[in-house]
């Protein structure tokens, strides 16, 4: 599959996944509610600022700390604020395979394909048999061949990897449904090893540490939760590698930089916390536990790491 | 806390939970819907074959891979079908606050005050400050006094310890709701341990391995998956021990060896498919994926393990 069209930012609704994604942060009230509002709000930030397209309802976004009905509420009310279905993906992994299968539906119902899928991930160790029918039973179940499916691995927080033995026999079995892959394992090698096994499906690294080493061995992009608050400079490195100016491999070593101290702290705490500063909005600060705000100190040691690396907030 | 009610396998249903307790299997008919007569069949069968109690929803009962909703409606109707509330302990712990919330608040309110919670567990190395808050939110949401918390340490699958210091925290917040932990880590330090720095809490260790020395050290009991198929033999341990008959020592050796041939296999596929043999009902063998059936190799081995070890089902 070869990506032909113009690179204008809109990109076309019917082209296969690419570019710089952001894993939307999930803003909430202070009774730990999704704030449906100034979500739709960041989601169109995050479109007009660089984005190809926006991940709901990943790692970053706090998914499994919401009930699947939370998750469907806060989907409708960005749709309804006119966030264009086709330039999201939707994380609708869970441990159950009912609620997988009933955010997949809705999100499939609701104009959004690109499914982000990980696996059940509170039982460890199972065979790639068993994960296999996993996601068997939600393609079977939901039985809609215009779903286009991303196997989410991200082995440290799921504890379930997904191997590139199971994602040949999904492959195999599904060839229409499975796209892509998003690999947050943070290991070059591992991404390297997808790119080569899987020329056909889209690659995207979970950092934009590997966007241009990704691209240059064909991957597609990166889905990266630095974009919540650093995508113009993300996707200049996709656009200068697209246009071969030359300057790609000095912009990579920019935004990895700036990703080094962004990962200097726990990510999710400090990407909320650069949010809440700059839209000086204290409510985004606001997480659901387990995840704890950050201390003054840490947040003084970041802010140091962050002015050192250059970074500037959206620029 | 003292127990001081006569044994008689009824156990009144105000005292503290003690005992030899079943994490109750969940049978699923072929839709891998679970199916609620089976269910209330078991839960009935385990409380008349020496099961002091049982905890449903717990790993054993594949908790985790059915929605909130179904784990609610599968409750209502054991209850229904006359299983008495008092002789449960529902598993609520799910990633989301809002859906533990809920089903802790159906749990109560439908008169099973005894819940075992996970922690969340799809962020691992969270802060117990983190996780403290997670359990504080529910209980400070749920608002009931009679809420008799168990917290569920099962780090090889959760991935988040609950650690004496986060006990130690609870215990302090919440004196009357928490009591008591089940320590499913396998480890017979950790649960030594849990005993010695926690008196007044009822430590269960999740495995009949740790029964009598759990017991001897100032443990309460155990819930154990084996008691779906070995309840009463684990029972004689618990009665001999408090009997002081002297026979403690060598029945405990006997459930040991029993445990090592039940868990040569993966153990939930391993326990349905006894159930399914022993009543004849193959739709015991279902379950959801994750988990994978054992093969036909599986079985003979475990049966030449289970044989020489002197199994017998239910007796």
């Amino acid at each position: 599959m070869v990506v032909t069209e113009t690179e204008t930012g809109a990109q076309a609704e019917t082209t296969r996944a690419h570019g710089v994604w952001a894993p939307a942060l999930t803003p909430l009230d202070a009774d730990l509610v999704p704030d449906a509002a100034r979500f739709a709000a960041h989601l169109r930030w995050l479109l007009d600022n660089g984005c190809h397209g926006v991940a709901v309802f990943g790692t970053t976004g706090e998914a499994t700390s919401f009930s699947a009905d939370e998750r469907m509420a806060l989907l409708d009310a960005a749709l309804a604020a006119g966030i264009p279905p086709g330039r999201l993906m939707i994380g609708t992994g869970c441990c159950a395979l009912t609620d997988t299968l009933r955010l997949t539906r809705h999100a499939v119902e609701a104009g959004c394909n690109r499914v982000l899928m990980l696996p059940p991930f509170y039982y460890k160790g199972m065979s790639d048999e068993g994960l296999f029918a996993s996601y068997a039973e939600v393609i079977e179940r939901l039985g809609r061949a215009d779903l286009e499916l991303f196997l989410y691995h991200f082995p440290r927080l799921s504890g379930v990897p997904i191997t590139p033995g199971l994602v040949e026999r999904m492959c195999a079995a599904y060839p229409e449904v499975v796209h892509g892959v998003k690999d947050s394992s943070g290991d070059a090698a591992s991404t390297a090893d997808f790119i080569a096994r899987f020329p056909d499906l889209a690659i995207f690294p979970g950092t934009e540490m590997l966007l241009l080493a990704g691209l240059e061995q064909g991957g597609v992009g990166c889905i990266t939760a630095s974009a919540n608050v650093n995508a113009p400079a993300v996707r200049r490195v996709y656009d200068a590698w697209r246009s071969d100016s030359g300057e790609a491999a000095a912009l990579q070593e920019t935004i990895s930089a700036h990703r080094v101290a962004l990962q200097s702290q726990p990510l999710i705490p400090a990407l909320k916390r650069l949010v809440a500063r700059e839209r000086d909005d204290p409510a985004w600060l606001i997480m659901r536990p387990p995840l704890s705000p950050m201390n003054e100190t840490a947040v003084a040691e970041q802010d140091a790491a962050l002015a050192a690396a250059g970074f500037v907030f959206g620029a």
